[in-house]
């Protein structure tokens, strides 16, 4: 199985992709809804519940680990690399970073997520680390979850947040934005009207499931193990808010979720 | 001490009035910035975590509790009671349904809440229970909290929404509206500027600290326990996100937050 965790069901915009390049493999998908949102909590916070997930997706049998959420991305990858060797652990920064650098041809990014995702830092010290001759531009858009959640995903309400949110980061002229975060790909619609046509917007989570896509094709004995029958199974720490809605937004699929909190 | 918590800094507005109404008194606050937001988790989580922070509280010789926070106070309250029989507890919608009926003249009331608070039926119930000739209209606002902690309390944004949200109730010609969220009443402006001027507020932090200022005027036993000397306390489980911002718009005071989770 692929395991998935993200803090809540904005993960499932990343499961869509899966889904979509991936279609015969089993999922296996954890979200943290009793600890979300991820966003605005502390490092060590967010640190020790990826490690914890990690650890139980493993004891499910996950064989591969998506990081869907990017506040875990950015505060948890590199930890959870260092300490569970010999799996391959994917998020949402390191495989989106190759394909920004690709697409921009006035190095001019921008990159908006939470603000825990933003204040880490991570997304410019990778995106320098490829290429130091970019400039990155960032801000943390703290509305944007809730605005998915409650079903804003367009509209004037969405449209005068957005403008409030993008209004520095347009200034700077960028030619390609980065979504760091799971749930901003629902307001892609809204976000590509704010910045105008020009602008690129990269979903990381396409990029992370073409990146898996070649390196399962790559790597026949892991793929072999990996199960291509059963259902993908669906946990949730607590009462998943909105679950039928946003799983709609992303997919024809019903879910049915599982809901106990492992770590209570 | 009087222990007063919150599943996260809201629960400053209620600090807000006790420090007005019973200036002498050491309070110890708890807000479970880790677990927040109770307003969309399921019943059973908060029953749990209220059950914890209350014990835990008392361990720390609270003498009354007070339940800032609305979710906990309808999912948990009588719970809370029957449980710990020999302490006062005071919570958010008791107090302030006594208030509501004498508030009144058209007997058409408003209640505006988190999801939570608001499908828990507790304030209709209550509220009906004091007397059943009120009807009674109830909406959930769930970008209020976001709004406020990002710091759009007044503005077009907030606005917008807060139209959206109240646009049922106001048809309904309501006379009194509940601002069954800690974080409402710092958009009291705004949603008194949407609603018109002849809707009466009812902000139930100011009558919970009315209803305890009488009670340990009657009970002089208890109200000799409670200390009076010594700096009040502020305990929360993870960084409290832009405590500073929200704590400036409820007192002057400087908090200086002891960040540590009991219950991981």
């Amino acid at each position: 199985m692929i395991g998935i965790f993200d803090s809540g069901v904005g993960g499932l915009t990343v499961v869509k992709e899966i889904f979509k390049h991936l279609p015969n493999y089993q999922i296996i998908y954890f979200g943290d809804t009793a600890r979300l949102p991820y966003g605005t909590k502390g490092a060590d916070f967010v640190k020790k519940y990826s490690d914890k997930i990690t650890g139980w997706l493993l004891n499910k049998k996950a064989k591969i680990i998506i990081i869907a959420c990017h506040t875990s991305s950015a505060w948890a990858s590199d930890m959870l690399r260092k300490k569970y060797k010999n799996i391959p652990i994917f998020d949402m920064i390191n495989s989106a970073v190759k394909d920004v650098v690709k697409t921009t041809k006035n190095k001019k990014i921008g990159v908006i997520g939470t603000p825990g995702t933003i204040e880490s830092g991570s997304w410019n010290k990778k995106l320098l680390n490829e290429d130091n001759s970019l400039t990155v531009y960032s801000a943390s858009c703290p509305l944007f979850v809730p605005l998915v959640e409650m079903g804003f995903t367009e509209g004037k309400v969405t449209e005068v947040i957005a403008k409030e949110y993008l209004k520095d980061i347009k200034s700077k002229k960028i030619d390609t934005l980065v979504l760091a975060c799971t749930h901003y790909p629902l307001l892609k619609k809204t976000i590509q009207k704010v910045m105008g046509r020009n602008v690129v917007i990269i979903d990381p989570a396409e990029t992370v499931a073409l990146e898996i896509k070649s390196f399962l094709n790559k790597n026949i004995n892991l793929n072999k193990k990996i199960k291509k029958t059963g259902s993908s199974k669906f946990y949730f720490s607590d009462k998943p808010y909105n679950l039928e809605k946003i799983s709609k937004l992303c997919f024809d699929k019903k879910i049915e979720p599982v809901i106990k909190d492992p770590f209570l």
